[in-house]
């Protein structure tokens, strides 16, 4: 059955029936003209929006309709991790050809539900409209952290040290490996790398542990590559970042990959996005106490991969005795083409 | 400049470029993972979200992109005045061809700022991406409202008496003479309902007057069309609505577009969409001080259109002693193809 079918209004009774229990702090999710939230003192609230397009963040053919409702969760749920807050409502925007099948729409939804409530979130409203060619999928989230507490980019510090969560390049690796296929990599690793860049796993865990040390200058989700959001975090925090390029974790994704192809693993990580991993800093004397809160809570390793210097906002990256300056070489909506 | 020519980066450092000041509720606006804002316990909070997609909502040959920007908050203005509230906060995802000038971004963006200021709400971030064909402007509104007194459409009770702000049927008429040519009616006429079309101006001070008096038990603005958003309420609250067509209030653009070209004008009214009134209900005995509140506070005047009745939920219209049902005709978007 086509959007197209059952209308505009079929379409949202469809997604308003499927919407779960909600918590008490949701005074009235979908059916008015807003949707009501009760805020509470104690908490900061965090706002992001990040959409997904069809032919720009994915390909129909690449992608389940469940698991592109989990990826446009997971990435609005990877800002909220970065700040170290916790995920609490989201509205969804859905702008879909009109014959796109209802089917599709629904295991998008059940994906994005899904990956919200184990998040702790929930779907609290939305719209649907008309857009010829492409689907687009726009999610709107709100989280909650203690107030004064969120973990912001602008904090590092010169002789901070700079760590990163689990390891990099899987999501790069998965998504070249889409593009001209899996056949040279050995097929275990080759579906974790795809699983990794499909469906990301959002930094939350951690990122509730790293704010509750209190001892974080600044944090960022590596969305657009390490370089950038390493990049981004000394520009907003007005810093020279140093990255020792040993130290830098390699997922065996990349490693694979650039054994397979000769491509360089270290661009994969560098310059590869859609990581979701968080990059962050903390004075010298928090070393143990950020790595051992983090992997108390969620399990995750966390990397020391550099350090805080002053000098102009940039990333410098030493790499077998040589020093380079990582360009923003990582994805650009405009640029990139 | 085109916006592929300065990159996404260079795009979003130019919206971020031109933010104003902030209200102190906002801790951090445009320039992390995610904006944070305060929030209170006096308040609860609206969140809407609604998109404008060039070749569903606007073309481009019809519309200013600084006038564009004034609609897309315009509308999610609406949403929030039809629950009672304030504007406080919004965050735009903007998809649009990489061709797109970059004049054309900044003129939105003027639009959208100045709409969303005059209404007392602030730009505190978003995002920006690709997308081929078309350009989508995806507005989320946040609002706040007094505690537990948001307006809803679920609260009409048999007796009530039905009302509406203003008058109905221009925004049609601007429209359809958008797409037929003015020829046909008063230069000033046409003027001005092509003007009501493009940048609907949404009810505030009257959302706020109605909410303030704590008479009013449902309200909707008026986004599809009379007939379809009355029947809403009539579904939100389980009951019929009666609607006396003599006393449904014509805008002259609608009489004078009959006059011209033969169309009913009470058809424009019923069905045209996007007019942005409010509809409300009340106790018979709230008349005079709903009337009085709106007038004081706004200056707009309230008409009483009909009454609640016990029964199915459907809208029924008194025209010429004949009673018919309204059906939902207002604007589908997967059905209007």
């Amino acid at each position: 059955m086509r959007a197209k079918e059952i209308g505009e209004f079929g379409l949202i009774a469809r997604i308003r029936g499927a919407a779960s229990d909600l918590p008490p702090d949701v005074i009235k999710g979908v059916g008015d003209d807003c949707a009501i939230l009760r805020p509470d003192v104690e908490h900061d609230f965090l706002f992001t929006c990040d959409c997904q397009i069809q032919g720009t963040h994915f390909r129909n053919e690449w992608i389940t309709p469940r698991q592109l409702g989990r990826r446009v969760a997971a990435v609005n749920l990877s800002d909220v991790a970065a700040m170290g807050g916790a995920p609490r409502w989201a509205l969804c925007s859905l702008a879909i050809p009109e014959e796109t099948d209802v089917a599709w729409v629904d295991e998008l939804y059940t994906g994005m539900r899904r990956e919200l409530a184990g998040a702790g979130a929930s779907l609290v409203g939305g719209n649907t409209a008309r857009l010829s060619g492409a689907a687009l999928i726009d999610l709107f989230l709100v989280g909650a952290v203690e107030r004064g507490r969120a973990l912001l980019r602008s904090g590092a510090r010169p002789g901070d040290l700079v760590f990163v969560t689990g390891d990099l390049g899987a999501s790069a690796a998965g998504l070249a490996l889409l593009r001209d296929g899996v056949g040279k990599v050995d097929h275990e690793i080759a579906e974790e790398a795809i699983g990794r860049h499909l469906t990301p796993t959002p930094r939350l865990g951690e990122g509730r542990a790293l704010a509750a040390t209190g001892l974080v200058s600044s944090c960022i989700d590596v969305s657009d590559g390490l370089a950038s959001d390493a990049l981004r975090l000394a520009e907003e925090s007005g810093v020279t970042v140093r990255l020792d390029a040993e130290r830098i974790p390699l997922s065996r994704a990349a490693l694979a990959l650039g054994e397979a192809t000769g491509l360089d693993p270290m661009d994969l990580a560098l310059y590869g996005g859609e990581e979701f991993e968080l990059l962050f800093t903390a004075g010298r004397g928090a070393e143990d106490a950020v790595r051992e809160a983090v992997a108390a809570a969620a399990g995750a390793s966390v990397k020391r991969i550099g350090e805080v210097a002053a000098g102009a906002p940039e990333v410098l990256v030493e790499r077998r005795g040589k020093v380079f300056s990582a360009q923003r070489k990582g994805y650009d909506h405009f640029s990139s083409g």
